[in-house]
């Protein structure tokens, strides 16, 4: 059987192929019934829109792109929600694609969303080979960058300040009283967010005086985490305070204190960043950072609609990320 | 600036539009130096193959379409995850849809990627409208289902058998001395793994001779299993252990037990499902199933590869759940 064509469809409905167009790109033009029977048309002879050939009046897919780094954070997994249902609302799929933080297959992400011919795209950070930009500047396709604040006038993004929430942390363990602070970090390796936040935790322990910061860079897993802080508490003077890229590696640090039999705040505060499920769920609950992850999905779906049906390149936003007060936090142990 | 063509490229690497299209679908037919020679042109260019045009030898456009019912659950994250890396091994993108576990916006979803032209589909579970089964067969599309072990002999299915865990778990809650037992489940309604398991435990209840299981239904979210295990022990006889459909339902209902005063798993036995990360992090860590995600996601990429590239329909692979004892379930108190 072969794939039905756009002309298939206009016998069918009994309508002409430009109509067919309209009621596929621009339904709120065409009557109600013409648009019923289309649809109809449509549903009988399995016919999906072919926006790779030239048969319709408008080039849209009504689909946007993402690539996000992974799916194994529910960080990612939850904005993306919004985003999805934000744009279903308006009739439009997200498709997405997962990078594991490796840039090449970045790339080829992209280049493949581009090539199946989204609208838009929805990017994580900044920091990416320019190839890809220049791609994207060429084709004039719209896209957004989620979770950091500075595309330096040449993106618009909608996020936070990496460096500002990392300092917050600093000075709010420092408010309690520690003075001895190490850090686990992401790989900043293609984590521009990652780089951020341990180049602000870093400076703002300069600024109060504190000595230079022990940073452990990890990949971001429950055991990695685990590992990262029993090499932390075990060698070298040991901290009061350990602060983390996120829940899961804070989540980790937990584990490797009960094992040494530290007891969590008394003998040792964590800190997150992130707050998903999993910072409420850990005994003590974490202390955290809350990434304003909806709304960024929420507004990258208002952003990159707009951009797509008015052309008008839309302005960055930056959120605030907010600090959240739980147990796992505590003045040292004198 | 004009879409660059298969043509520029060719020109551009001094090679025939044939040799494009081979060093594109099948580059291991073509010479290292001539498959250089292409892909230098082709990122100068900033070309991406446009495949729904007749310019290419072959229809392959080396992606694979998934749509998964959402990314807020870790459990699909490190399927997909897994699925992902076996697939870009192969050259092959994955792009991810979520349909929020609503049917129309699957079907939409469906439409979408095929429209877009994916080689190939994966799906979580069976029951959907006959249409999109349709639809796929017309197109003789590839695709496989996750998470069901029974196709019924008409789809490839990859996965486990929802019922026989669910009776698993019960008759491991009745052999720790349980015969007051309750259950709470994912909603049911377009979701048949979550009706599969209730009705598995339904009926080991019975045949165990027990009185008729208490179940509800609830969202996936913590709060939302918080509320139902509220209820549940809150109403009518309290039973001495909860079954939950997944471990984030059941980590709300230590939360409920908690904030009754109960201890787990002295005075109330929970267990979950799925073993995600989240089941190790609850205090007491959670006793739980383990689905076997990360070989679903990776035999998938070899049954949907091997479909594509053969044209053979590949069997169908049942795998075991299997049985996690941590410290959530105990014997009831005298």
């Amino acid at each position: 059987m072969p794939t039905p064509t756009l002309e298939d469809v206009a016998r069918h409905a009994g309508v002409s192929t430009a109509t067919v167009s309209r009621a596929i790109n621009t339904p709120d033009r065409v009557q109600e019934q013409t648009r019923l029977r289309v649809e109809a048309a449509i549903k009988t002879l399995s016919y999906t829109p072919n926006f790779g050939g030239q048969a319709l009046a408008s080039r849209r897919t009504n689909t946007v792109g993402a690539v996000i780094p992974t799916m194994d954070n529910a960080i990612f997994g939850q904005a993306l929600q919004v985003l999805e249902e934000s744009l279903a609302r308006e009739g439009v799929t997200l498709l997405v694609a997962t990078s594991q933080y490796n840039r090449e297959r970045e790339e080829a992400q992209v280049r493949a969303l581009v090539g199946r011919g989204v609208d838009g795209l929805i990017l994580i950070g900044a920091e990416r080979p320019p190839a890809i930009y220049d791609m994207l500047d060429q084709r004039e396709l719209p896209y957004v960058i989620l979770w950091v604040s500075s595309g330096e006038g040449r993106h618009v993004t909608i996020g936070f300040d990496n460096d500002a929430a990392a300092r917050m942390v600093v000075q709010r363990v420092y408010d309690a009283g520690h003075r001895k602070i190490a850090m686990i970090v992401g790989v900043n390796a293609g984590n521009d967010r990652a780089m951020k936040r341990a180049e602000g935790a870093r400076k703002m322990c300069a600024e109060l005086g504190l000595p230079a910061l022990r940073i452990v860079e990890s990949s971001y897993t429950l055991e990695a985490g685990e590992y990262a802080a029993q090499q932390i508490l075990s060698n070298g003077e040991r901290p009061t305070a350990i602060i983390c890229g996120n829940d899961v590696l804070a989540a980790g640090a937990i584990f490797a204190a009960r094992k040494l039999g530290l007891d969590v705040p008394r003998d040792l505060s964590i800190v997150g960043f992130d707050d998903i499920d999993l910072a409420r769920v850990t005994l003590p609950p974490l202390t955290t950072v809350r990434v304003p992850h909806r709304r960024m999905g929420r507004t990258a779906a208002r952003h990159i609609l707009d951009w797509i049906r008015s052309d008008q390149r839309p302005d960055s936003v930056v959120y605030d990320a907010e600090w959240v007060e739980r147990q796992s936090l505590a003045p040292p142990a004198m």
